[in-house]
Order: C-alpha cells, then sequence, then structure tokens
C-alpha cells in the first residue's frame, strides 16, 4: 500500500448555507420538520427565501463540513463535490481551498445555479434544513478519479449521496476503488429522514463491507433499525460494520467496534448558539483522531472538542484553529 | 410639514461583507492600515480574496447596517444604495428586505458586479476594510427619489458617498430635498481617511448648514480638525454643527449640541468578537431615540446597546432583536 497523499478524502453535495435566526412559528407556517433535512425545489427554495429574515452565509454542505474541520486539526484532506461556475460556485471554491482542503471537482458549466441549504436556526440552538440540491445533482462517476482517492487512507462519504440521481454512483465508485488500494471507507448516516428514504441500501452497504466505518446520531440509528431502543439498535450496528460511532448530543458519543464499546462525554459549552455542523464536526474530530492512531477514546474526545466549537455560534464551519484547540485541551495533534 | 412615511432614510454605498478572522501579520504583508477602510480595485480584491480565509458572508455596507438597526428597534426606515442585478445583489436586496427596511433602488443591469468589502478581524476584534466599489459607484442623482425623501425625517448619509464619482451629487440632491421639506439631514464621517480625502467638503456641509447632526469616532473628529487634542476638537465640531456625536469606543460616546456636552457610557459586554459595524449601529441607536424623542441621553444609551450586541459577534448586521434589547433594558422604544 502507497503513502496516503491525503489523510481523509469526503465526497458530499457541495452546498452554501444561508442560515437565519428565527422562530418555532416561522416552521410549523411553513410546513417543516424540526431537526431534520429537507430536499426542496427551486420553486419552494425561492418560496422560503422570500419569506426569511436576513441572512448569515458560508460555504457548507455536510462532508465538506467534515472536511474543513479535519484540514482545522492540521491533517490533508481533499474533497469532491459539484458547484456551478457562478458567483456563489466560485466563493465556495474560495472557502475550501481557503480551508487548506485539496479541492479540484470541475465547477458545471450551465445546468441549475449552485446548490443552497436554507437554514432555520430556533431559539433552543436547533437547525432545520431545505436543501435545494442545484448542480450537486450534477457529481457524476467521471467526477472520481481514482489516483485521488486511492491516495487517501480514508475515504468518508455522505449518506444525503442518495438524494442526487447519480452520485450514489459515484459514491460506489470510489469506495470500490479505495477498497482496492486498501484504504478505509466511512459513511455518514446524515439524516433519520435520509435514513428512512434508503434504509435498505444502507443497510446493504455495511454488511457488504463497502464501508468499514459508520457515523449516526441517535435519530438514525433508531430509524436505521426501526426501533426506538437504542441498546438493541447498537447491538444491531455491533453485527452489521466493523466500527459504529453514534453520537448523542449532549449525552457525548458511543464508539461500538467488535471489541466493545466505549463511551465518550461531551465537552462543556458555554452557550449552545446553533446545531448546525454538530454531526460534521464531531466526524472531524473523529476521523482525525483515527488517522493520528490516538484511539477510539482520544478520537471521540477530539470529536467532541470540534462539535462543541462549532455549536456555539452560528454556521457549520469552525471560526478557530481546531488545532489549537485541541492542544490547549491536552488532546493528540 | 407632511407626517413622515418613515423615521430614517439611509443613502450610502451598498456592499456585500466577506468577512474573515486572520493575524496581524496578513495585515502587514498586504500592506494594510489596520483599523481603516481602504479602497481597492478588482485586481487588488481578487488577490487579497486569494489569499484570505474561509469567509462568513453577509449584507453590509455603513449606511444600511444603520438603517437595519433602526428598523431593528421597530423604526421604519428606507435604504438608497446601488447593486448589481447579480447573484450577490440579489442576495443583498433580499437582506435588507427582510429586515423590514424599504428598498427600491433599481439595481444595475450591466457593469461592475455589486461592490463587496473584504473585512479581516483581527484577534483584537479590530476589522480593516478593503472595499471593492463595484455597482456601488453607479449610485447617480436620478436614483433618488424626491417624495421618498421628503417622506423621511431624517435623511441620513454616509461620507463614504464622497467616493463614488456621481454619489455626492445625490447626496447634496437628497440634503436639499430632505431641508425643503422641513426634515433633519445626518451625516456620518465613515473614517478617518476618508476625512482626510474630503475634509474641506465635509467641513463645507457642516459650515452651509448642509447637514444637521454629524457622527464621528474620536479619529474621525481628530483627522477633521487636524489635532490629537480631543477637547479642542470637540470645541470646533460645537461650532461647525448643531448637534455632533462622538464615539470613543470603551469610553463611551459624547453628545455635543450648542447647549451643552451630555457623555453617555458604553455598554458592558462579554466578548470582544469583532467591531465591525460599531459606529454604524451606535448611529441606528442614537438616530432611533431622536426620531422617538427620547432625548439624547436615552439616543446615547440607544446607540451604545445596539453597538454592543454588533460587537460581540461576526458581521454588522444585529443578530437579535435590537427592540427587545431594548425592552430588556429598561430603554424607551
Amino acid at each position: 500500500m502507497a503513502d496516503a497523499k491525503y489523510d481523509v478524502l469526503g465526497i458530499g453535495n457541495a452546498l452554501f448555507d444561508v442560515l437565519v435566526r428565527t422562530d418555532e412559528k416561522f416552521l410549523a407556517n411553513h410546513g417543516m420538520t424540526k431537526g431534520s433535512m429537507a430536499l426542496i425545489d427551486e420553486a419552494r427554495a425561492a418560496s422560503i427565501y422570500r419569506d426569511m429574515g436576513p441572512a448569515t452565509m458560508m460555504s457548507g454542505g455536510s462532508a465538506a463540513n467534515t472536511i474543513v474541520g479535519i484540514a482545522g486539526f492540521g491533517a490533508r484532506a481533499a474533497y469532491v463535490g459539484k458547484v456551478k461556475q457562478d458567483e456563489i460556485g466560485g466563493l465556495y471554491i474560495h472557502d475550501i481551498r481557503a480551508a487548506g482542503v485539496a479541492f479540484d471537482t470541475r465547477p458545471a458549466a450551465d445546468g441549475p445555479a449552485t446548490g443552497c441549504s436554507y437554514i432555520l436556526v430556533t431559539g433552543d440552538g436547533e437547525r432545520t434544513m431545505n436543501t435545494y440540491l442545484g448542480a450537486a445533482q450534477e457529481l457524476v462517476p467521471s467526477d472520481i478519479d481514482p489516483a485521488e482517492i486511492a491516495a487517501a487512507q480514508i475515504v468518508y462519504l455522505e449518506g444525503y449521496l442518495w438524494d442526487p440521481k447519480d452520485a450514489k454512483d459515484a459514491f460506489v465508485k470510489a469506495a470500490t476503488i479505495a477498497h482496492g488500494a486498501g484504504r478505509q471507507v466511512a459513511l455518514t448516516l446524515s439524516d433519520a429522514f435520509c435514513v428512512d428514504r434508503y434504509r435498505d441500501e444502507f443497510l446493504d452497504l455495511m454488511r457488504k463491507g463497502t464501508v468499514d466505518l459508520v457515523f449516526a446520531n441517535e435519530a438514525e440509528l433508531h430509524s436505521l433499525y426501526r426501533t426506538s431502543d437504542f441498546d438493541a439498535a447498537l447491538k444491531e450496528l455491533r453485527k452489521d460494520v466493523k466500527l459504529g460511532v453514534v453520537t448523542r448530543s449532549e449525552k457525548g458519543c458511543v464508539v461500538a467496534s467488535r471489541d466493545g464499546v466505549v463511551a465518550v462525554p461531551a465537552s462543556p459549552i458555554n452557550e449552545l448558539v446553533d446545531t448546525t455542523g454538530a454531526g460534521d464536526l464531531f466526524a472531524a474530530g473523529f476521523l482525525f483522531g483515527l488517522v493520528r492512531n490516538a484511539g477510539y477514546e482520544n478520537a471521540g474526545h477530539l470529536g467532541a472538542l470540534a462539535a462543541a466549537e462549532v455549536i456555539q455560534h452560528i454556521g457549520a464551519r469552525p471560526q478557530v484553529s481546531l488545532k489549537e484547540l485541541a492542544q490547549q485541551a491536552g488532546l493528540p495533534v
């Protein structure tokens, strides 16, 4: 196995986040399910945006947030995702490269605009996402460069890739190349409703060994196994995948391998502002810990640390150096 | 004098803010003067942006920030400023209308892109702005609708309007209409270097009574009168304008009228994050106090409160309801 050029390469829906603080009434009036990610078409995007308050904008996308976090810890990271060659696409490309991430996916020259997620943040810090995929729908297997995939120690994929029409083929192509090169493949289950849409396919990916590591939050885990019994679901997860990491908000996380289960507490915070990116940044810290061979417990602490940073401000990208945060916390970097 | 349709109407350079945290070295390497606003051309904008880290983006522009703040207190506000009919211009128009501000300036169909300010925020919370005016340069006197101007109790203008080529004519046109309708005209001096570029013209506006109220920070006041003696400068200011309000950062503000001088302390903060918009939001609170006839001292407190809100997070637009903040602080709304 050749030395890895990247520690982690992520593939996901490249989305520009348009974030706004709002109240519960806004969610109710627009028929939104709090805490979820709903796919919306252009007309609904326009209608939601028209009704939304003034926004804070930044680049987002689940796997992209994770990859930016990994780069922020000081690891070598790459991202594959599709934007359009438009103004917002230009901002997106700037931001991911400026975060120190290798990014070479060719932007779409025509077709729909760069995708946007309209994110409503309620007073309790919960985020409700409405995603117009836009150009992210144009991600195709030919966007996957075999040499780049084979050069990453871990390939990280988001479950949301099952939504655009050809991205799952890109996903499977990447996973196959990665395993062919002796690399690891990680998957995040993304969202409880996403799991509900693609449950059988996700279980198939796990049971056939297409993925080696799965990230899920409690709601996604419960959705995957159609149960509200956490321990029963965790037991199933341990059978289905080599390594499963389940985040439980303020209760921390559980790392479930075939050797056993390790629980790691959440990092303390001063104020919960916006949960957008909590799971993404947890995955960043955990994957960083893995590639540094820090052990599951330290990996869990690194994940908790990054998640705590991102939920204390608006937006899903870290505002400070995660490397320095980890050093201050005495965690291995 | 007819009843006012608006409490305050602002005119300024409509700019999209691209904010990033950085270090002193970045400023030094790029020859930036910390704390100032520098005008940049398209090539320099591209070069600075290329070197900048991942950004947080939101609508900005000095007078626009003030007007959004005034609307946030619950007053009736309008804004005049020029964007292009491009993607970022669309975001800009959404944001200002979503803040409850009347905005009807026709966007430019061609010419330069919507203007952007690249704002570097250092660890001490200070902001250094690099502004590419773009479409803001296209603001012309015909963008000034006499009926709208005459319908505002106070017309608020930014000194930065002296930079684009025709905006000062729009400024003077608006001031003349406002006075013809028996309204008040306020000016912010904007920036010490801006004052240095247009000192004689600004003094002329004041001495000829084109403006009734002037906002300045200490550096701008010192630049205006070419002195480092605050008391001497304040004395000059009192001679030159009916009402002068000077902000002094953590030392609060001084309201200087021909009747006397009132000092109001700053509002306490937990953490200084980003000073972008501090002066703009101070002006918002103060003008709101004026239109509510709250008295200079309460107006100063309202200004201090809004400034304190905006410097505790990234970006120059308030993240919470200023009306609720004022209510909680027991100030008149």
